[in-house]
């Protein structure tokens, strides 16, 4: 049991910039990720859209035989939580309950910003769970449907990043906000420009890290983690799309050149 | 016969601009839309997807009972023409032989630009149809992935189209180029911006009423022309997407409030 792989899922490869984190963390432990490449971004989709897609993830990777599920997608993770867990014999994480926990336990101000798709702030998710995790603080969200597009083609360094980053963010700046989520796994790519959109004095909150932690707590509590060796598959619904090429920048190293082709409707 | 409707499908919101030629050119036709909004976009998906999705498209629009199919998208008019015709019993038109003979026709220089998704320009169909179109044609071109998620968010006028438009463009400018095929059906709500990119003395070429004209051409010389009265449907696989919003913009007038849900998996 111990030895068999967390299995951790996104709607396409942002999720990387969590499976990093869970790598750096816990070296021994072997994953299998799977994303959504032919049918990402789930962020401008309705509900019952990323439910649907979220629940096929699900089943696939139960059907790797996991000990432990990764949702990476904030988007996913906002929407179709019950769903998943629902689904999922083990253990679920997602990337929203353990950002929450370290951004309320940040702020100074009690203020707090959020930004994320458009599915992730519709829901409200995050003002709510913030709300619950600390009693007065004061959530202000906006959507940031450009990020996406801007990271997948490598712009996070072309002034377009910081055009984008200063007409989402702008509006943040004179309000209190001290703390600032980055509410979508492909944000951290944007981590220059997004500073510079707020400003230097706001924390920025990225889900990988306490996602990777709370992640660990829940193995060791449970008696689960291996001591190795660690194993790596990359599982994508389609191969073509330029996976390896953005996975280099999110992973922050090279994948494995094998990426197995999956089927997941 | 004559009073069925024409099919017109598309990834997503992009065919509304072909549409809405139609319905200028052909006032007396009933039309069908059908947008996979659930999986849209289309652009940076592999070959085989994009197949697979034109092949269900196709399959629906053929159970609408239809007289004629408009493929009124250019990345599956680049990547799956035989296999939608193969699938579609009635006539069938696509975006890029009528905007080929329409650019074919236009250079003076004989060098032709072309910009479309990433799908599009590595499938090298535009090159290959001008060449048969005008003997000694020069074509360049050029993949604007980035114009795509400008022109859904209503950021054609934005300083962002311009940035993305000079990045994307600038290589055309010198060239003698003097005629620019917008190879997506998105890009003509970017004209202003295209146009201010490649420069004042390039024309620019929209698929939209090229393809209307040929769909007219082909419907009298089939004796299938319609005298209305026009009824339209609109169908999404995703109905929660932004389509009235974005459809508003495209149409250039309001889509009935009534969309349709449909599966198309």
């Amino acid at each position: 049991m111990r030895r068999l792989p967390i299995g951790i899922f996104d709607s396409g490869v942002g999720g990387l910039t969590v499976a990093r984190a869970v790598m750096r963390r816990l070296p021994n432990e072997s994953l299998v990720y799977v994303g959504d490449t032919a049918r990402v971004p789930y962020g401008p989709r309705g509900a019952e859209t990323v439910t649907r897609f979220a629940l096929q993830l699900a089943r696939f990777i139960q059907a790797q035989r996991v000990k432990a599920v990764v949702i990476a997608c904030n988007t996913i993770s906002a929407i179709a939580p019950e769903a998943v867990r629902a689904a999922s014999p083990v253990p679920v994480v997602d990337v929203i309950a353990p950002t929450v926990a370290t951004a309320a336990a940040a702020t100074r101000t009690g203020c707090i910003g959020v930004i994320g798709t458009v599915a992730t702030v519709t829901s409200g998710i995050y003002p709510r769970l913030l709300g619950q995790a600390r009693a007065g603080v004061e959530t202000l969200q906006h959507a940031c449907p450009m990020f996406v597009p801007i990271a997948e083609e490598n712009l996070a360094e072309h002034q377009v990043a910081d055009l984008m980053a200063e007409e989402y963010l702008h509006g943040f700046r004179e309000t209190g906000v001290d703390t600032l989520i980055l509410g979508c796994t492909h944000y951290p790519l944007l981590k220059r420009a997004i500073g510079k959109g707020v400003g230097p004095d706001v924390r920025l909150i990225d889900s990988a890290e306490p996602t990777a932690e709370a992640l660990a707590n829940l193995l060791a509590a449970a008696d689960l983690l291996s001591d190795g060796p660690a194993r790596y598959r990359w599982c994508v619904s389609d191969p073509s799309y330029k996976f390896l090429q953005i996975a280099g920048h999110f992973l922050g190293r090279r994948v494995e050149p094998e990426v197995e082709a999956v089927t997941l409707e």
